[in-house]
């Protein structure tokens, strides 16, 4: 299979950590998408996922699987023993929540104050900006923050007792905030000690 | 099992649904949660979903499951025969993504427009609106159309031969476009014949 991503960028990175964690990488050809260029708006990758946008993972059937929480879905699920989206009713429902919670109360809201309300990917890429979103947004992104920080003061993941999909994407959304220059605030002990345990992970330094 | 939700509105009619196709409806307690009113914001219901918006799944051991992905994916994995979710890794990839895409680029989009570029639940509830990007929205609202029409030329569901909960999502989003006074264009004849099919489907007439 191949993944068509743009390394160091944060939606490729929730990807790479998921195939990293479920020892998979090897098993998967990089194809270099250049972003900053504007190549993922052409034809040929427009073909692959219509909205656009990196990682785009594609079978050796040809099907492409664009959205992270699909193609991590997909990963987790091809050896038969899924560790990164639950087993259960209950594991998976409530991994589904925590990992829509981490896109739209952190992730996406990052992203949007990013495309927003800074230069973002520069005015080549960025043809429609709206500040005033941009920023109501880095505010949702930090509401982000401090709702995972209570989580984390109850239990040690984000969606309870074991490492998820979820912390992958809170994790990469963490890392994407400190790129938008948007300052994480330092009275959240729980986020940041989990912040420190994730980094530690063998998965997450080897992607 | 109870079901926080406030009947009649778009995300609330995604769970009825899905609980209607899988036979379930008569194993919930729906308790009502006066959105019009703002009973969503209050404190007892921030505590069962910090995010304020209903649905909200309440187990029968105290736990609280929010997003309509997650509820729908326990729903559809507790009788361990799931059929709106998928079965194996690329079934549960490709219905995932397209659930996505039906959130993104339908039913959250439509949502946007209704709560920014139109009174919306009116001046107590809707306390910040940003106009441009509500219309904005609205524009990509109707381009997820134009782009679901564009695979239902080519297959029977959005998720492929096999109605899923991608279906679901993006028949209400169809209705809330009605009911935020989007015209859904006519040019769009796969779009209208799916429409027609899924309102016919038992599941969804009886929920």
């Amino acid at each position: 299979m191949k993944i068509y991503d743009f390394k160091g960028f944060p939606n490729p990175a929730r990807v790479r950590i998921a195939l990293a964690e479920k020892g998979m990488t090897d098993r998967v050809e990089f194809v270099s998408v250049n972003v900053p260029a504007g190549e993922h708006k052409l034809p040929a990758f427009v073909a692959k996922n219509p909205s656009a946008a990196v990682p785009v993972l594609e079978l050796d059937d040809g099907t492409t699987i664009a959205e992270c929480t699909a193609i991590t879905e997909y990963i987790d699920n091809i050896d038969g023993t899924p560790t990164l989206t639950g087993v259960t009713a209950k594991e998976r429902a409530v991994i589904q929540m925590m990992q829509r919670r981490a896109e739209a109360e952190l992730m996406d809201a990052v992203g949007t104050y990013f495309h927003h309300a800074t230069p973002g990917l520069g005015a080549k890429i960025e043809l429609y900006q709206n500040r005033e979103w941009g920023e109501k947004s880095r505010d949702r992104a930090i509401a982000g923050m401090r709702y995972f920080d209570r989580v984390l003061g109850t239990q040690a993941y984000l969606a309870g007792e074991n490492f998820s999909m979820a912390d992958i994407t809170a994790f990469v959304g963490l890392g994407f905030a400190d790129f938008a220059k948007i300052a994480i605030p330092a009275d959240l002990p729980h986020l940041h000690a989990w912040r420190a345990r994730i980094a530690a992970r063998p998965g997450v330094m080897a992607s």
